[in-house]
């Protein structure tokens, strides 16, 4: 049978070469290709002959060199290691192969910078291993259903082992004779593009970071093999008309943004085969004018991989490893190659030692630029992100103050992003002082560790990490939104989006209508650097709208120590879960509060030597649960995360309105604590008619007043009366107080 | 009666101080003080005038000069803040009051390096404000009982303020007239050195790091008000016999390891008048050689003290806030002092930045020595610290493997260390790869936070950080040591050490017998570089021989995420505290699991990407609690950190056995996870009339075996025999195995 696909593959190639050749010709006849000899993909031989002299001068390029040498050297000695498929992932034999993907690439890019033959002959030795087993391999014993491998379990492995090992190949071309150049095309490479190609459509061809691994995998190996039938196919979908494909999967993939509808950590993973098939685009086909496309799509979602991190981490949302940030191979590439295409001197700033220097003709320039001290901070700022190829599907919006270290507001109001999405729709989180704050778990799953289900995503990951009641945002009726069901959840996306920066005033809000039927959920979150406060300030007005009476309970996970609550909690003496489904089995109680008549409620914790007050009132009595995550865990795989729940029964129109305070400071090493009282001692909503006055007093006796109109039209006047006065405005919010309007403009 | 002091101290002192100053002159005729004009303390004018050119060519000291200098000068402007005496710790007054004893100390360095007057202005206000306000001041209003203050609620706070601002005064000597000189001396720095010292004598009399700080402080200011008879009281306690006073404390209070009797938390704090006293004592009279005193034991103790720590933090044995480490003042000035008495360069490594650097010559050298590259690493390694001041009490134990960064057991088998002790003879903690394992958990206290019982140590630490069950070692039917008494636990310690480093083993072992009248505890730990595994290997033997059938509990807090346990744990459905006293109140049961006759158990965690497996046998049935510390805290006091509980019932003689393996590696950032399985499948010991023999097998098959005779003899014959053959060997133990003894010695 691989013989058969060997046959058949070479007839197909042949005839849609020629006829592919003609048209290239004659449209792009003007174009230039580096690319004419090998190396032709991410490593270019006229580059490589232009700056093989030029990396000893970069300390950190060299130390990339040794780095990689020092890992390599240790494989040169002893014959491939190139067992037979057999263990899923975290397995040897998956663990093993994936590793020899990256030391072909790697191997090869030493030989390219250093000239010594032993790693091409330890390239040409693994190749040759892996041609004298790849066509009698059937599928993986421990396939996964719907996307077998036959050297992994999953044909996405197998994407990620062709986009390296075609780079080894690409870069030892020269030194190969023909025989062995035709066995490992006829017996590797051509299988291998094959499978993942005609032989796999449903993954191939789906607009998906599965999809786009096997385009550039296939795609870089046709211009490896110079098969630009393979090359065309992975740009086009296998039926050769765009419907699939790289581009289709660029232009639906990512917003006009930049965003990737499954979040950040998927975002990432998705980039990789991005920039290094358009790079190789690039090299091959510069008329192609890839980076161009799209606006520059590439380097834009390069930027916005960016913008979604703090101190180095992704924003967690969706099912996301919380380790993973800017420190991973992904933006490693991503970032050389998006410094190559646009010069932009703050991507030098992201690389922090020769570990993020890949060895590419980027690499080195990068290094060589950062050594110039020409590296300028990136400037990570408030950014609202729309969801959804045509940037109508919801946003992602971060609001920040204070620079990278400072304040972050994540507020969640995109797409559900298929089946990695979570159920949290106007979820937020937030990051102050280096530090997370208010959390999101991220997903229940130990990468790669066998012993957790094997490294893949935990029972957990569906009972806990994706139901609402783990996010910080309204559940209803004890359920998740759409009942859990992510097909329809993939229907809709908030609506009603309102953002804007400006003096000091950073707000956004949206609308959910759809997550549950019959009940219309409106958030509004601030972000104000009042100058009555030391720190930026968050204030939430959440509603909540229903025909019916309805349970409302509104969780915050954060991290850190509690310092004060009040009223106090009553803790329980035996613990008990907070319910048996939807994720509350996974709650225990740890203690309650009652608070009674729309009494603020306090809470102050202390998280890395800072203080942070959490206020809250609302219109109907509340009760607390203090929590914590890990009941009904019977494989132990929940982290132990403390969180409240405020809670509210019977209620048709619910409005809840917080503020969270960053105060003070706790130094235990040099032993001072400063201000870790909260400085609001009033919260106060009025509504009229719609629109809403929240009023914050601190200590001193400083005020401050938003008011909401939740009407777009900047034209419009809007007025609330109260007691003492009139606040009057224009537009969709205002905010009044020192540092903002003068009080005047309120009592006229 | 503030008058009447001020008379009273004057009579007293001109009567001593002619005595003193003729038998000064007649003995040290010879030896030169640098210290005849201002400032004479830290800071001494001649060595400031050789080197006031030379500090603008540093750019540590110029960093910390400015650092200090942003921070003085927004006081400047503004009149001095000195408020009468109300709140206890952490509270405005006592926060204020501190913060001046700092400012007038630091004013004063910048006066003395800048020569700007208005630096020389904020010393003289302050002090001209606190000598206004001084005399007429009863005791604090929040007084603590034992040792109460004027200015602070303990006269602790009050040493310590005396400490920095004589200093402050001492600086700005020369620019004060007469008149402000005798106001500042007769109606603040009398009477406070007064109230310290004849006034407060429970407190300075006492072999204690209080009387430290009050002897340094009163002595500090003997020397800058020309006062030898303060300078003698405290060299030599009030009754000027050497039986009290800081020479005793030099004395009694440091071991000849100079190991610190309360542990390196207190040591840390204790430290700090030691230094800055024996500093002041060598500028005024270097006739009596202060840093040559009992070997040299100031240095000796400093060197000790940073031995005491892990990745910057002291271990957190006893109560200890565990966030100090080498980042704190304390060590800033003793690092200092320490490099300008030993010139030894591996205390310039100690410096991290400008925050590091104090303002004093010696400040300026280090910082001198440290921009000219003379840094060399500080030599972290294995020590055996011997407590008590003939050093025959117990001793503190640290085995090292892999330099700074790498493996790290401590083994604490010391006296008790006072009302701060813990009850935890034979208790272990374990770091590796930068990161705490197996754990203490320190004090429960959040410092200076108010909020938290007014920053005090928190009831729970009482109830839970010192006991028994809340350390790593063996409980004895549910009680902690001593019954919990600390007086009772302060006249005995572990007996029977033995410590042995060479040739890739590290041994250390102690016995308790007085802890639990009637059980004899042993315990035997080992740290092996066995070239059959990836990290260095810990090996635990546990005896416990008791002449009544006893309950044991051996609990085992580790720090990271549970990923295999074996057998299984059955996960509770809801929780109970594991018992109502002795701190097992506030542990959770989260699941349990049985071990019968004698199966090894095996569970693993991960901890900063790398795995650790605890394997364990016993010679009895043995139940395993899986916990969490959190019950019964009505305050949310205390951590939730998880633990293990192995518990043998109605045994007389209890043997166990663990080794603690690290192994492997997960980077969930580059995406991989390697040897996540511990390798160690078989662990056995053979008991033979005393002896033991304890093996250890791995998955590939190697075997290490440990021999025991806890006999320290090194000349006395040991044989056990086995089915398969004998081990000889001589003195305490011995290890056979791949890397050590070889296989054929076994066998003869």
């Amino acid at each position: 049978m691989a013989a058969l696909n060997a046959a058949d593959r070479g007839r197909r190639s042949i005839a849609c070469r020629s006829l592919l050749g003609v048209a290239a010709l004659a449209v792009f006849a003007g174009a230039e290709s580096l690319a004419q000899e090998h190396p032709r993909l991410l490593l270019v031989a006229e580059e490589i002959r232009e700056l093989k002299d030029q990396w000893p001068r970069s300390t950190l390029f060299s130390a990339a060199v040794e780095r990689t040498r020092s890992r390599i050297d240790a494989l040169v000695a002893s014959p491939p290691d190139v067992p037979a498929p057999k263990d899923p992932g975290g397995g040897y034999t998956h663990e093993r192969h994936k590793a020899n993907g990256i030391v072909i690439a790697e191997a090869g890019a030493l030989y390219q910078w250093t000239g010594e033959s032993a790693y091409a002959d330890l390239v040409r030795q693994l190749l040759l291993a892996y041609a004298g087993m790849y066509p009698e391999l059937g599928l993986h014993p421990e396939r996964k259903e719907q996307s077998p491998g036959r050297l992994f379990w999953q044909s996405l492995n197998e994407s990620v082992f062709l986009t390296y090992a075609i780079q080894g190949y690409d870069a030892i071309h020269a030194t190969l004779d023909t025989q062995d150049r035709e066995r490992i095309e006829a017996r590797l490479f051509g299988p291998m593009a094959d499978f993942l190609s005609v032989e796999s459509p449903q993954v191939f061809d789906r607009i998906h970071n599965h999809g786009t691994w096997a385009t550039a995998a296939v795609g870089m190996t046709g211009y490896a093999l110079d098969d630009d039938d393979l090359v065309e196919m992975a740009l086009m979908g296998t039926a050769r008309d765009g419907k699939a494909g790289f581009l289709a999967q660029l232009r639906q993939l990512f917003s006009p943004d930049g965003y990737y509808l499954e979040g950040p950590y998927y975002q990432r993973y998705a980039l990789m085969p991005f920039v290094l098939f358009a790079k190789a685009i690039e090299h091959n086909e510069p008329e192609r004018q890839i980076f161009e496309y799209r606006s520059g799509i590439v380097a834009k979602a390069i930027r916005t991989t960016v913008q979604l991190s703090y101190a180095g981490l992704f924003f967690p949302i969706n099912d996301a490893i919380r380790d993973k940030g800017l420190d991973t191979v992904e933006l490693d590439y991503a970032v050389a190659i998006a410094y190559g295409v646009t010069g932009d001197p703050a991507f030098l700033s992201l690389v922090d030692d020769a570990s993020n220097i890949v060895l590419t003709t980027d690499g080195l320039r990068l290094a060589l630029a950062r050594e110039a001290g020409r590296a300028t901070p990136f400037p990570f700022a408030s950014r609202h992100f729309r969801d959804g190829p045509a940037g109508d599907q919801g946003a992602l919006t971060i609001l920040r103050a204070g620079g990278a270290p400072g304040a972050a507001l994540v507020f969640k109001a995109t797409s559900h992003g298929m089946g990695h999405g979570h159920f949290d729709r106007l979820h937020w989180m937030f990051y102050d002082n280096g530090a997370e704050i208010v959390a999101d778990y991220g997903a229940a799953r130990f990468l790669n560790v066998p012993q957790k289900a094997g490294g893949r995503y935990l029972p957990e990951n569906k009972t806990w990490a994706k139901q609402t009641v783990a996010h910080n945002t309204l559940v209803v009726d004890a359920a998740s939104q759409f009942d859990g069901d992510y097909k329809r959840a993939d229907q809709s996306w908030p609506t009603g989006h309102y953002y804007h920066v400006g003096d000091g005033v950073q707000i956004v809000s949206a609308d959910e209508r759809a997550a549950y039927p019959g009940t219309l959920l409106r958030r509004t979150m601030l972000l104000l650097e009042w100058p009555e406060l030391d720190h930026p300030l968050v204030i939430d007005v959440l509603k909540a709208r229903s025909k019916d009476a309805r349970r409302f309970d509104l969780p915050l996970y954060f991290s850190g120590a509690l310092i004060e609550t009040q009223p106090a909690i009553d803790m329980g003496m035996s613990l008990q879960p907070l319910g048996d489904a939807n994720g509350y089995q996974h709650l225990w109680g740890l203690g309650e509060a009652q608070s009674v008549g729309g009494d603020r409620l306090a809470f102050t914790w202390l998280t890395n030597g800072r203080f942070y007050t959490y206020n809250v009132i609302a219109n109907a009595d509340i009760g607390v649960a203090y929590t914590r995550v890990g009941a009904t865990d019977p494989d132990f795989n929940l982290r132990s995360e403390p969180g409240f729940i405020f809670g509210a029964d019977s209620v048709r129109n619910l409005d809840v309105v917080a503020v969270l305070e960053p105060h003070g400071e706790y130094n235990g090493a040099r032993e001072y604590t400063i201000r870790s009282e909260s400085q609001v001692v009033r919260l106060q909503r009025l509504d009229d008619d719609g629109k809403d006055l929240v009023i914050v007093e601190t200590k001193a006796g400083a005020t401050l007043a938003v008011v909401l109109s939740y009407d777009p039209n900047p034209n419009t006047a809007h007025t609330i009366r109260t007691a003492v006065g009139e606040y009057r405005w224009r537009g969709y919010h205002r905010v009044f107080g020192h540092g903002y309007e003068p009080d005047e403009e309120r009592q006229r």
